[in-house]
């Protein structure tokens, strides 16, 4: 314990995140860590850093018995994850900002880690500067866990910002978000849900000690978010915000979900805006915590990744804790959800789905209907996913079980004045 | 590592935080954890456990070879001291709260983990369900902390929060706070800031690696801001908070103090109300973080404290990394701060002490100033702690060096005026 080894570090990707990373380690003396080699992909392009750092060949590094950590940065997570589990095998303690390749590749991930006993660490791949891997392994780290609920992706949240602040419309939210650099140039990881759906993935095993696959979980974007919602949302006082979410229920079982959700000033959700990240933990004794920071970007993401370098240099690891000494929870679609939905057309929103419709609202601008709806409906299907169609959780969504007959009945009622 | 060994838990005081962890223990077995004996000073009191349960003598519990971890959560801070350094001498890793006695005792008890290589945690100490201890020495290992600035006494802040939302003057909020529990009967310790300073002074070796006496800190409270101080503050949009603070200067030398600050909509501590804590944490690459839950009272300080035996489990302890893997930060008081001052009396405040005064207003229901001034000033003398004096350090505060002879040469000019 508390041994300081020398770390040799051989880096894969040296765009912005791995250059910062470069930049950072030559300013830190202290971190005794050091860059040996970096291999990247295209030889031609000018670097800021002299040329025999450079190689192409992955085995250069893989290979070289002096580097004892794999920092891997790059952008397709097919080598990503090629990388990834060679360094693991070969016993290099390895770090990587990949959460698509993480979230998809997660069991044989855990797997490679317990054979090799080799430690691999991502802080970087939820919430970036934020350390909430750290905290739910390390601090929550017993089963009084109640929640998390996140504002996870950068780019969604800067256009739900810009249209709520602005008043404009999506796609010209996204532009200024494209051109500002806060979206990527093709954002459908971004505006689908599927960023934030892979960084659920990672939170849920570090929460819950879950190892789901990001396809049997129910998500959406914001990319349908009309005008006609953020202003309804303004008017009872609310944002809309992308939120990712595990919530533990009175059953024991965990619901998860990634959906846009109408956000009321109670919660400290409420107040992260533009490119800002916020995670809202709730555990049975302490009430809520809310952690907030910057959750993109080359120097928050190298900054975390620099804290991974560091935590090697005492031999941290992940340990899965809920998953290996706990009893992992379970995910469970067995529940409703209340939400929100707006749409152009009566016709393609298939009523009889719902259990129950609360609210119903027709105008010649907006027509939206609030409605009790089973899970698996929506994780099932994908009409509310349609064109025109946005669905926004609203607050105190969950409802575990239907036993309120006779409200069902009454908005059975209400639904036959609607039809 | 990982091995999940069974916890013998002697606890040290009933009071609300004990009996409370006593509660939550029995409700999570997954811990692994069980109280074998409880030490109380009063054996009348009646108690919500069974009689075998309880001693009235510590020898009990700390010469018991069957338990391995003793949690200190009593009143008594020369009694705390006793019980830790005893449990420490005989190996047994221990959890406490008592943050006064862990900040006037900090020397001797960095002494006594390292020589008995025991652990000792006190998560709860600062910030209680907030985990900062945690991530300063593990999250924010390296030498890239910048500042961190933190509201940690809930007390104050719930009278601040009052005096602010309801405009009523301090001693009608002291009394409110009172009556709902969130400030003590006795309340010295937390309005004249020195809770926040005991705080501060844990902070400090975890953040910085200093080894700090209470006494050597500047510090200040919160009993003398007067409604014209929160008046002016709400007329600029400014709150004001109680902040304990640690920055680092540019000469890597470390400035830190506890005062009340005027605190703009800027900052995230401006979001901070009632009882709540928060910290903001920054560092150079990832920018601002920032960490906000219940910083006091029962349930969330026995949380932390059910954290810590949690994480006994797994064998941590504190490495003091910046203390004894780096080079630790060193203190200056070579500084000026600017400061708002206001007073009923220009004749109490000694304007020949400032480097020069920047604003000065005098009316019927209030004077004030804000001027610039070293730092020794304010720590070597108390005359801005005397009745009917308050001081408010400004935003932007920190000066390292007054270089602009010509801004100097004006104020004095304008100090001239004014007297």
């Amino acid at each position: 314990m508390g041994a300081d080894k020398k770390l040799i570090i051989g880096v894969f990707g040296f765009g912005v995140v791995g250059e910062g990373l470069y930049r950072v380690l030559q300013m830190t003396e202290s971190l005794n860590a050091s860059i040996k080699k970096v291999c990247i992909k295209n030889p031609d392009k000018e670097r800021n850093a002299p040329a025999e750092l450079f190689t192409t060949y992955k085995d250069e590094l893989l290979n070289d018995d002096d580097i004892n950590v794999i920092v891997e940065v790059i952008d397709d997570s097919v080598a990503a994850f090629d990388i990834v589990s060679t360094a693991l095998k070969n016993g290099k303690a390895t770090v990587s900002a990949s959460k698509k390749m993480i979230a998809e590749r997660l069991p044989e991930l855990l797997d490679l880690q317990q054979k090799f006993s080799t430690p691999f660490l991502y802080e970087s791949a939820a919430c970036a500067s934020i350390p909430v891997i750290r905290n739910l392994e390390e601090y929550y780290d017993n089963d009084l866990l109640q929640s998390i609920s996140g504002i996870v992706n950068g780019s969604t949240n800067f256009i739900l910002t810009k249209m709520f602040d602005d008043g404009i419309i999506f796609s010209k939210a996204l532009l200024e978000a494209q051109q500002l650099g806060f979206a990527e140039s093709n954002p459908d990881l971004d505006i689908l849900g599927i960023d934030a759906l892979n960084k659920l993935t990672i939170l849920l095993v570090h929460a819950y000690g879950i190892v789901a696959n990001p396809k049997d979980i129910l998500y959406g974007g914001i990319n349908n978010i009309q005008p006609g919602d953020a202003k309804l949302a303004g008017e009872k006082g609310w944002q809309i915000k992308l939120i990712a979410k595990a919530v533990k229920l009175k059953n024991g079982k965990v619901t998860s979900f990634v959906l846009p959700h109408f956000v009321t000033t109670d919660s400290q959700l409420y107040t992260v805006k533009n490119e800002f990240n916020g995670v809202v933990i709730e555990s049975s004794f302490s009430d809520e915590q809310f952690f907030y920071g910057k959750g993109a970007g080359s120097l928050p993401t190298a900054s975390a990744v620099l804290s991974d370098i560091s935590a090697l240099r005492y031999n941290y690891r992940y340990e899965y804790k809920k998953l290996r000494y706990h009893t992992p929870s379970e995910l469970t679609n067995d529940l409703y959800l209340r939400v929100y939905l707006s749409f152009a057309d009566l016709k393609n929103i298939p009523r009889e789905e719902f259990e129950w419709i609360e609210e119903f609202f027709n105008a010649e601008q907006r027509n939206y209907l609030v409605g009790v709806i089973h899970f698996n409906k929506l994780l099932q299907t994908d009409w509310w996913k349609g064109e025109g169609i946005s669905l926004i959780v609203v607050p105190d969504a969950i409802i575990e079980n239907l036993d309120m007959r006779k409200l069902k009945k009454r908005s059975l009622e209400l639904a036959g004045i609607v039809g």
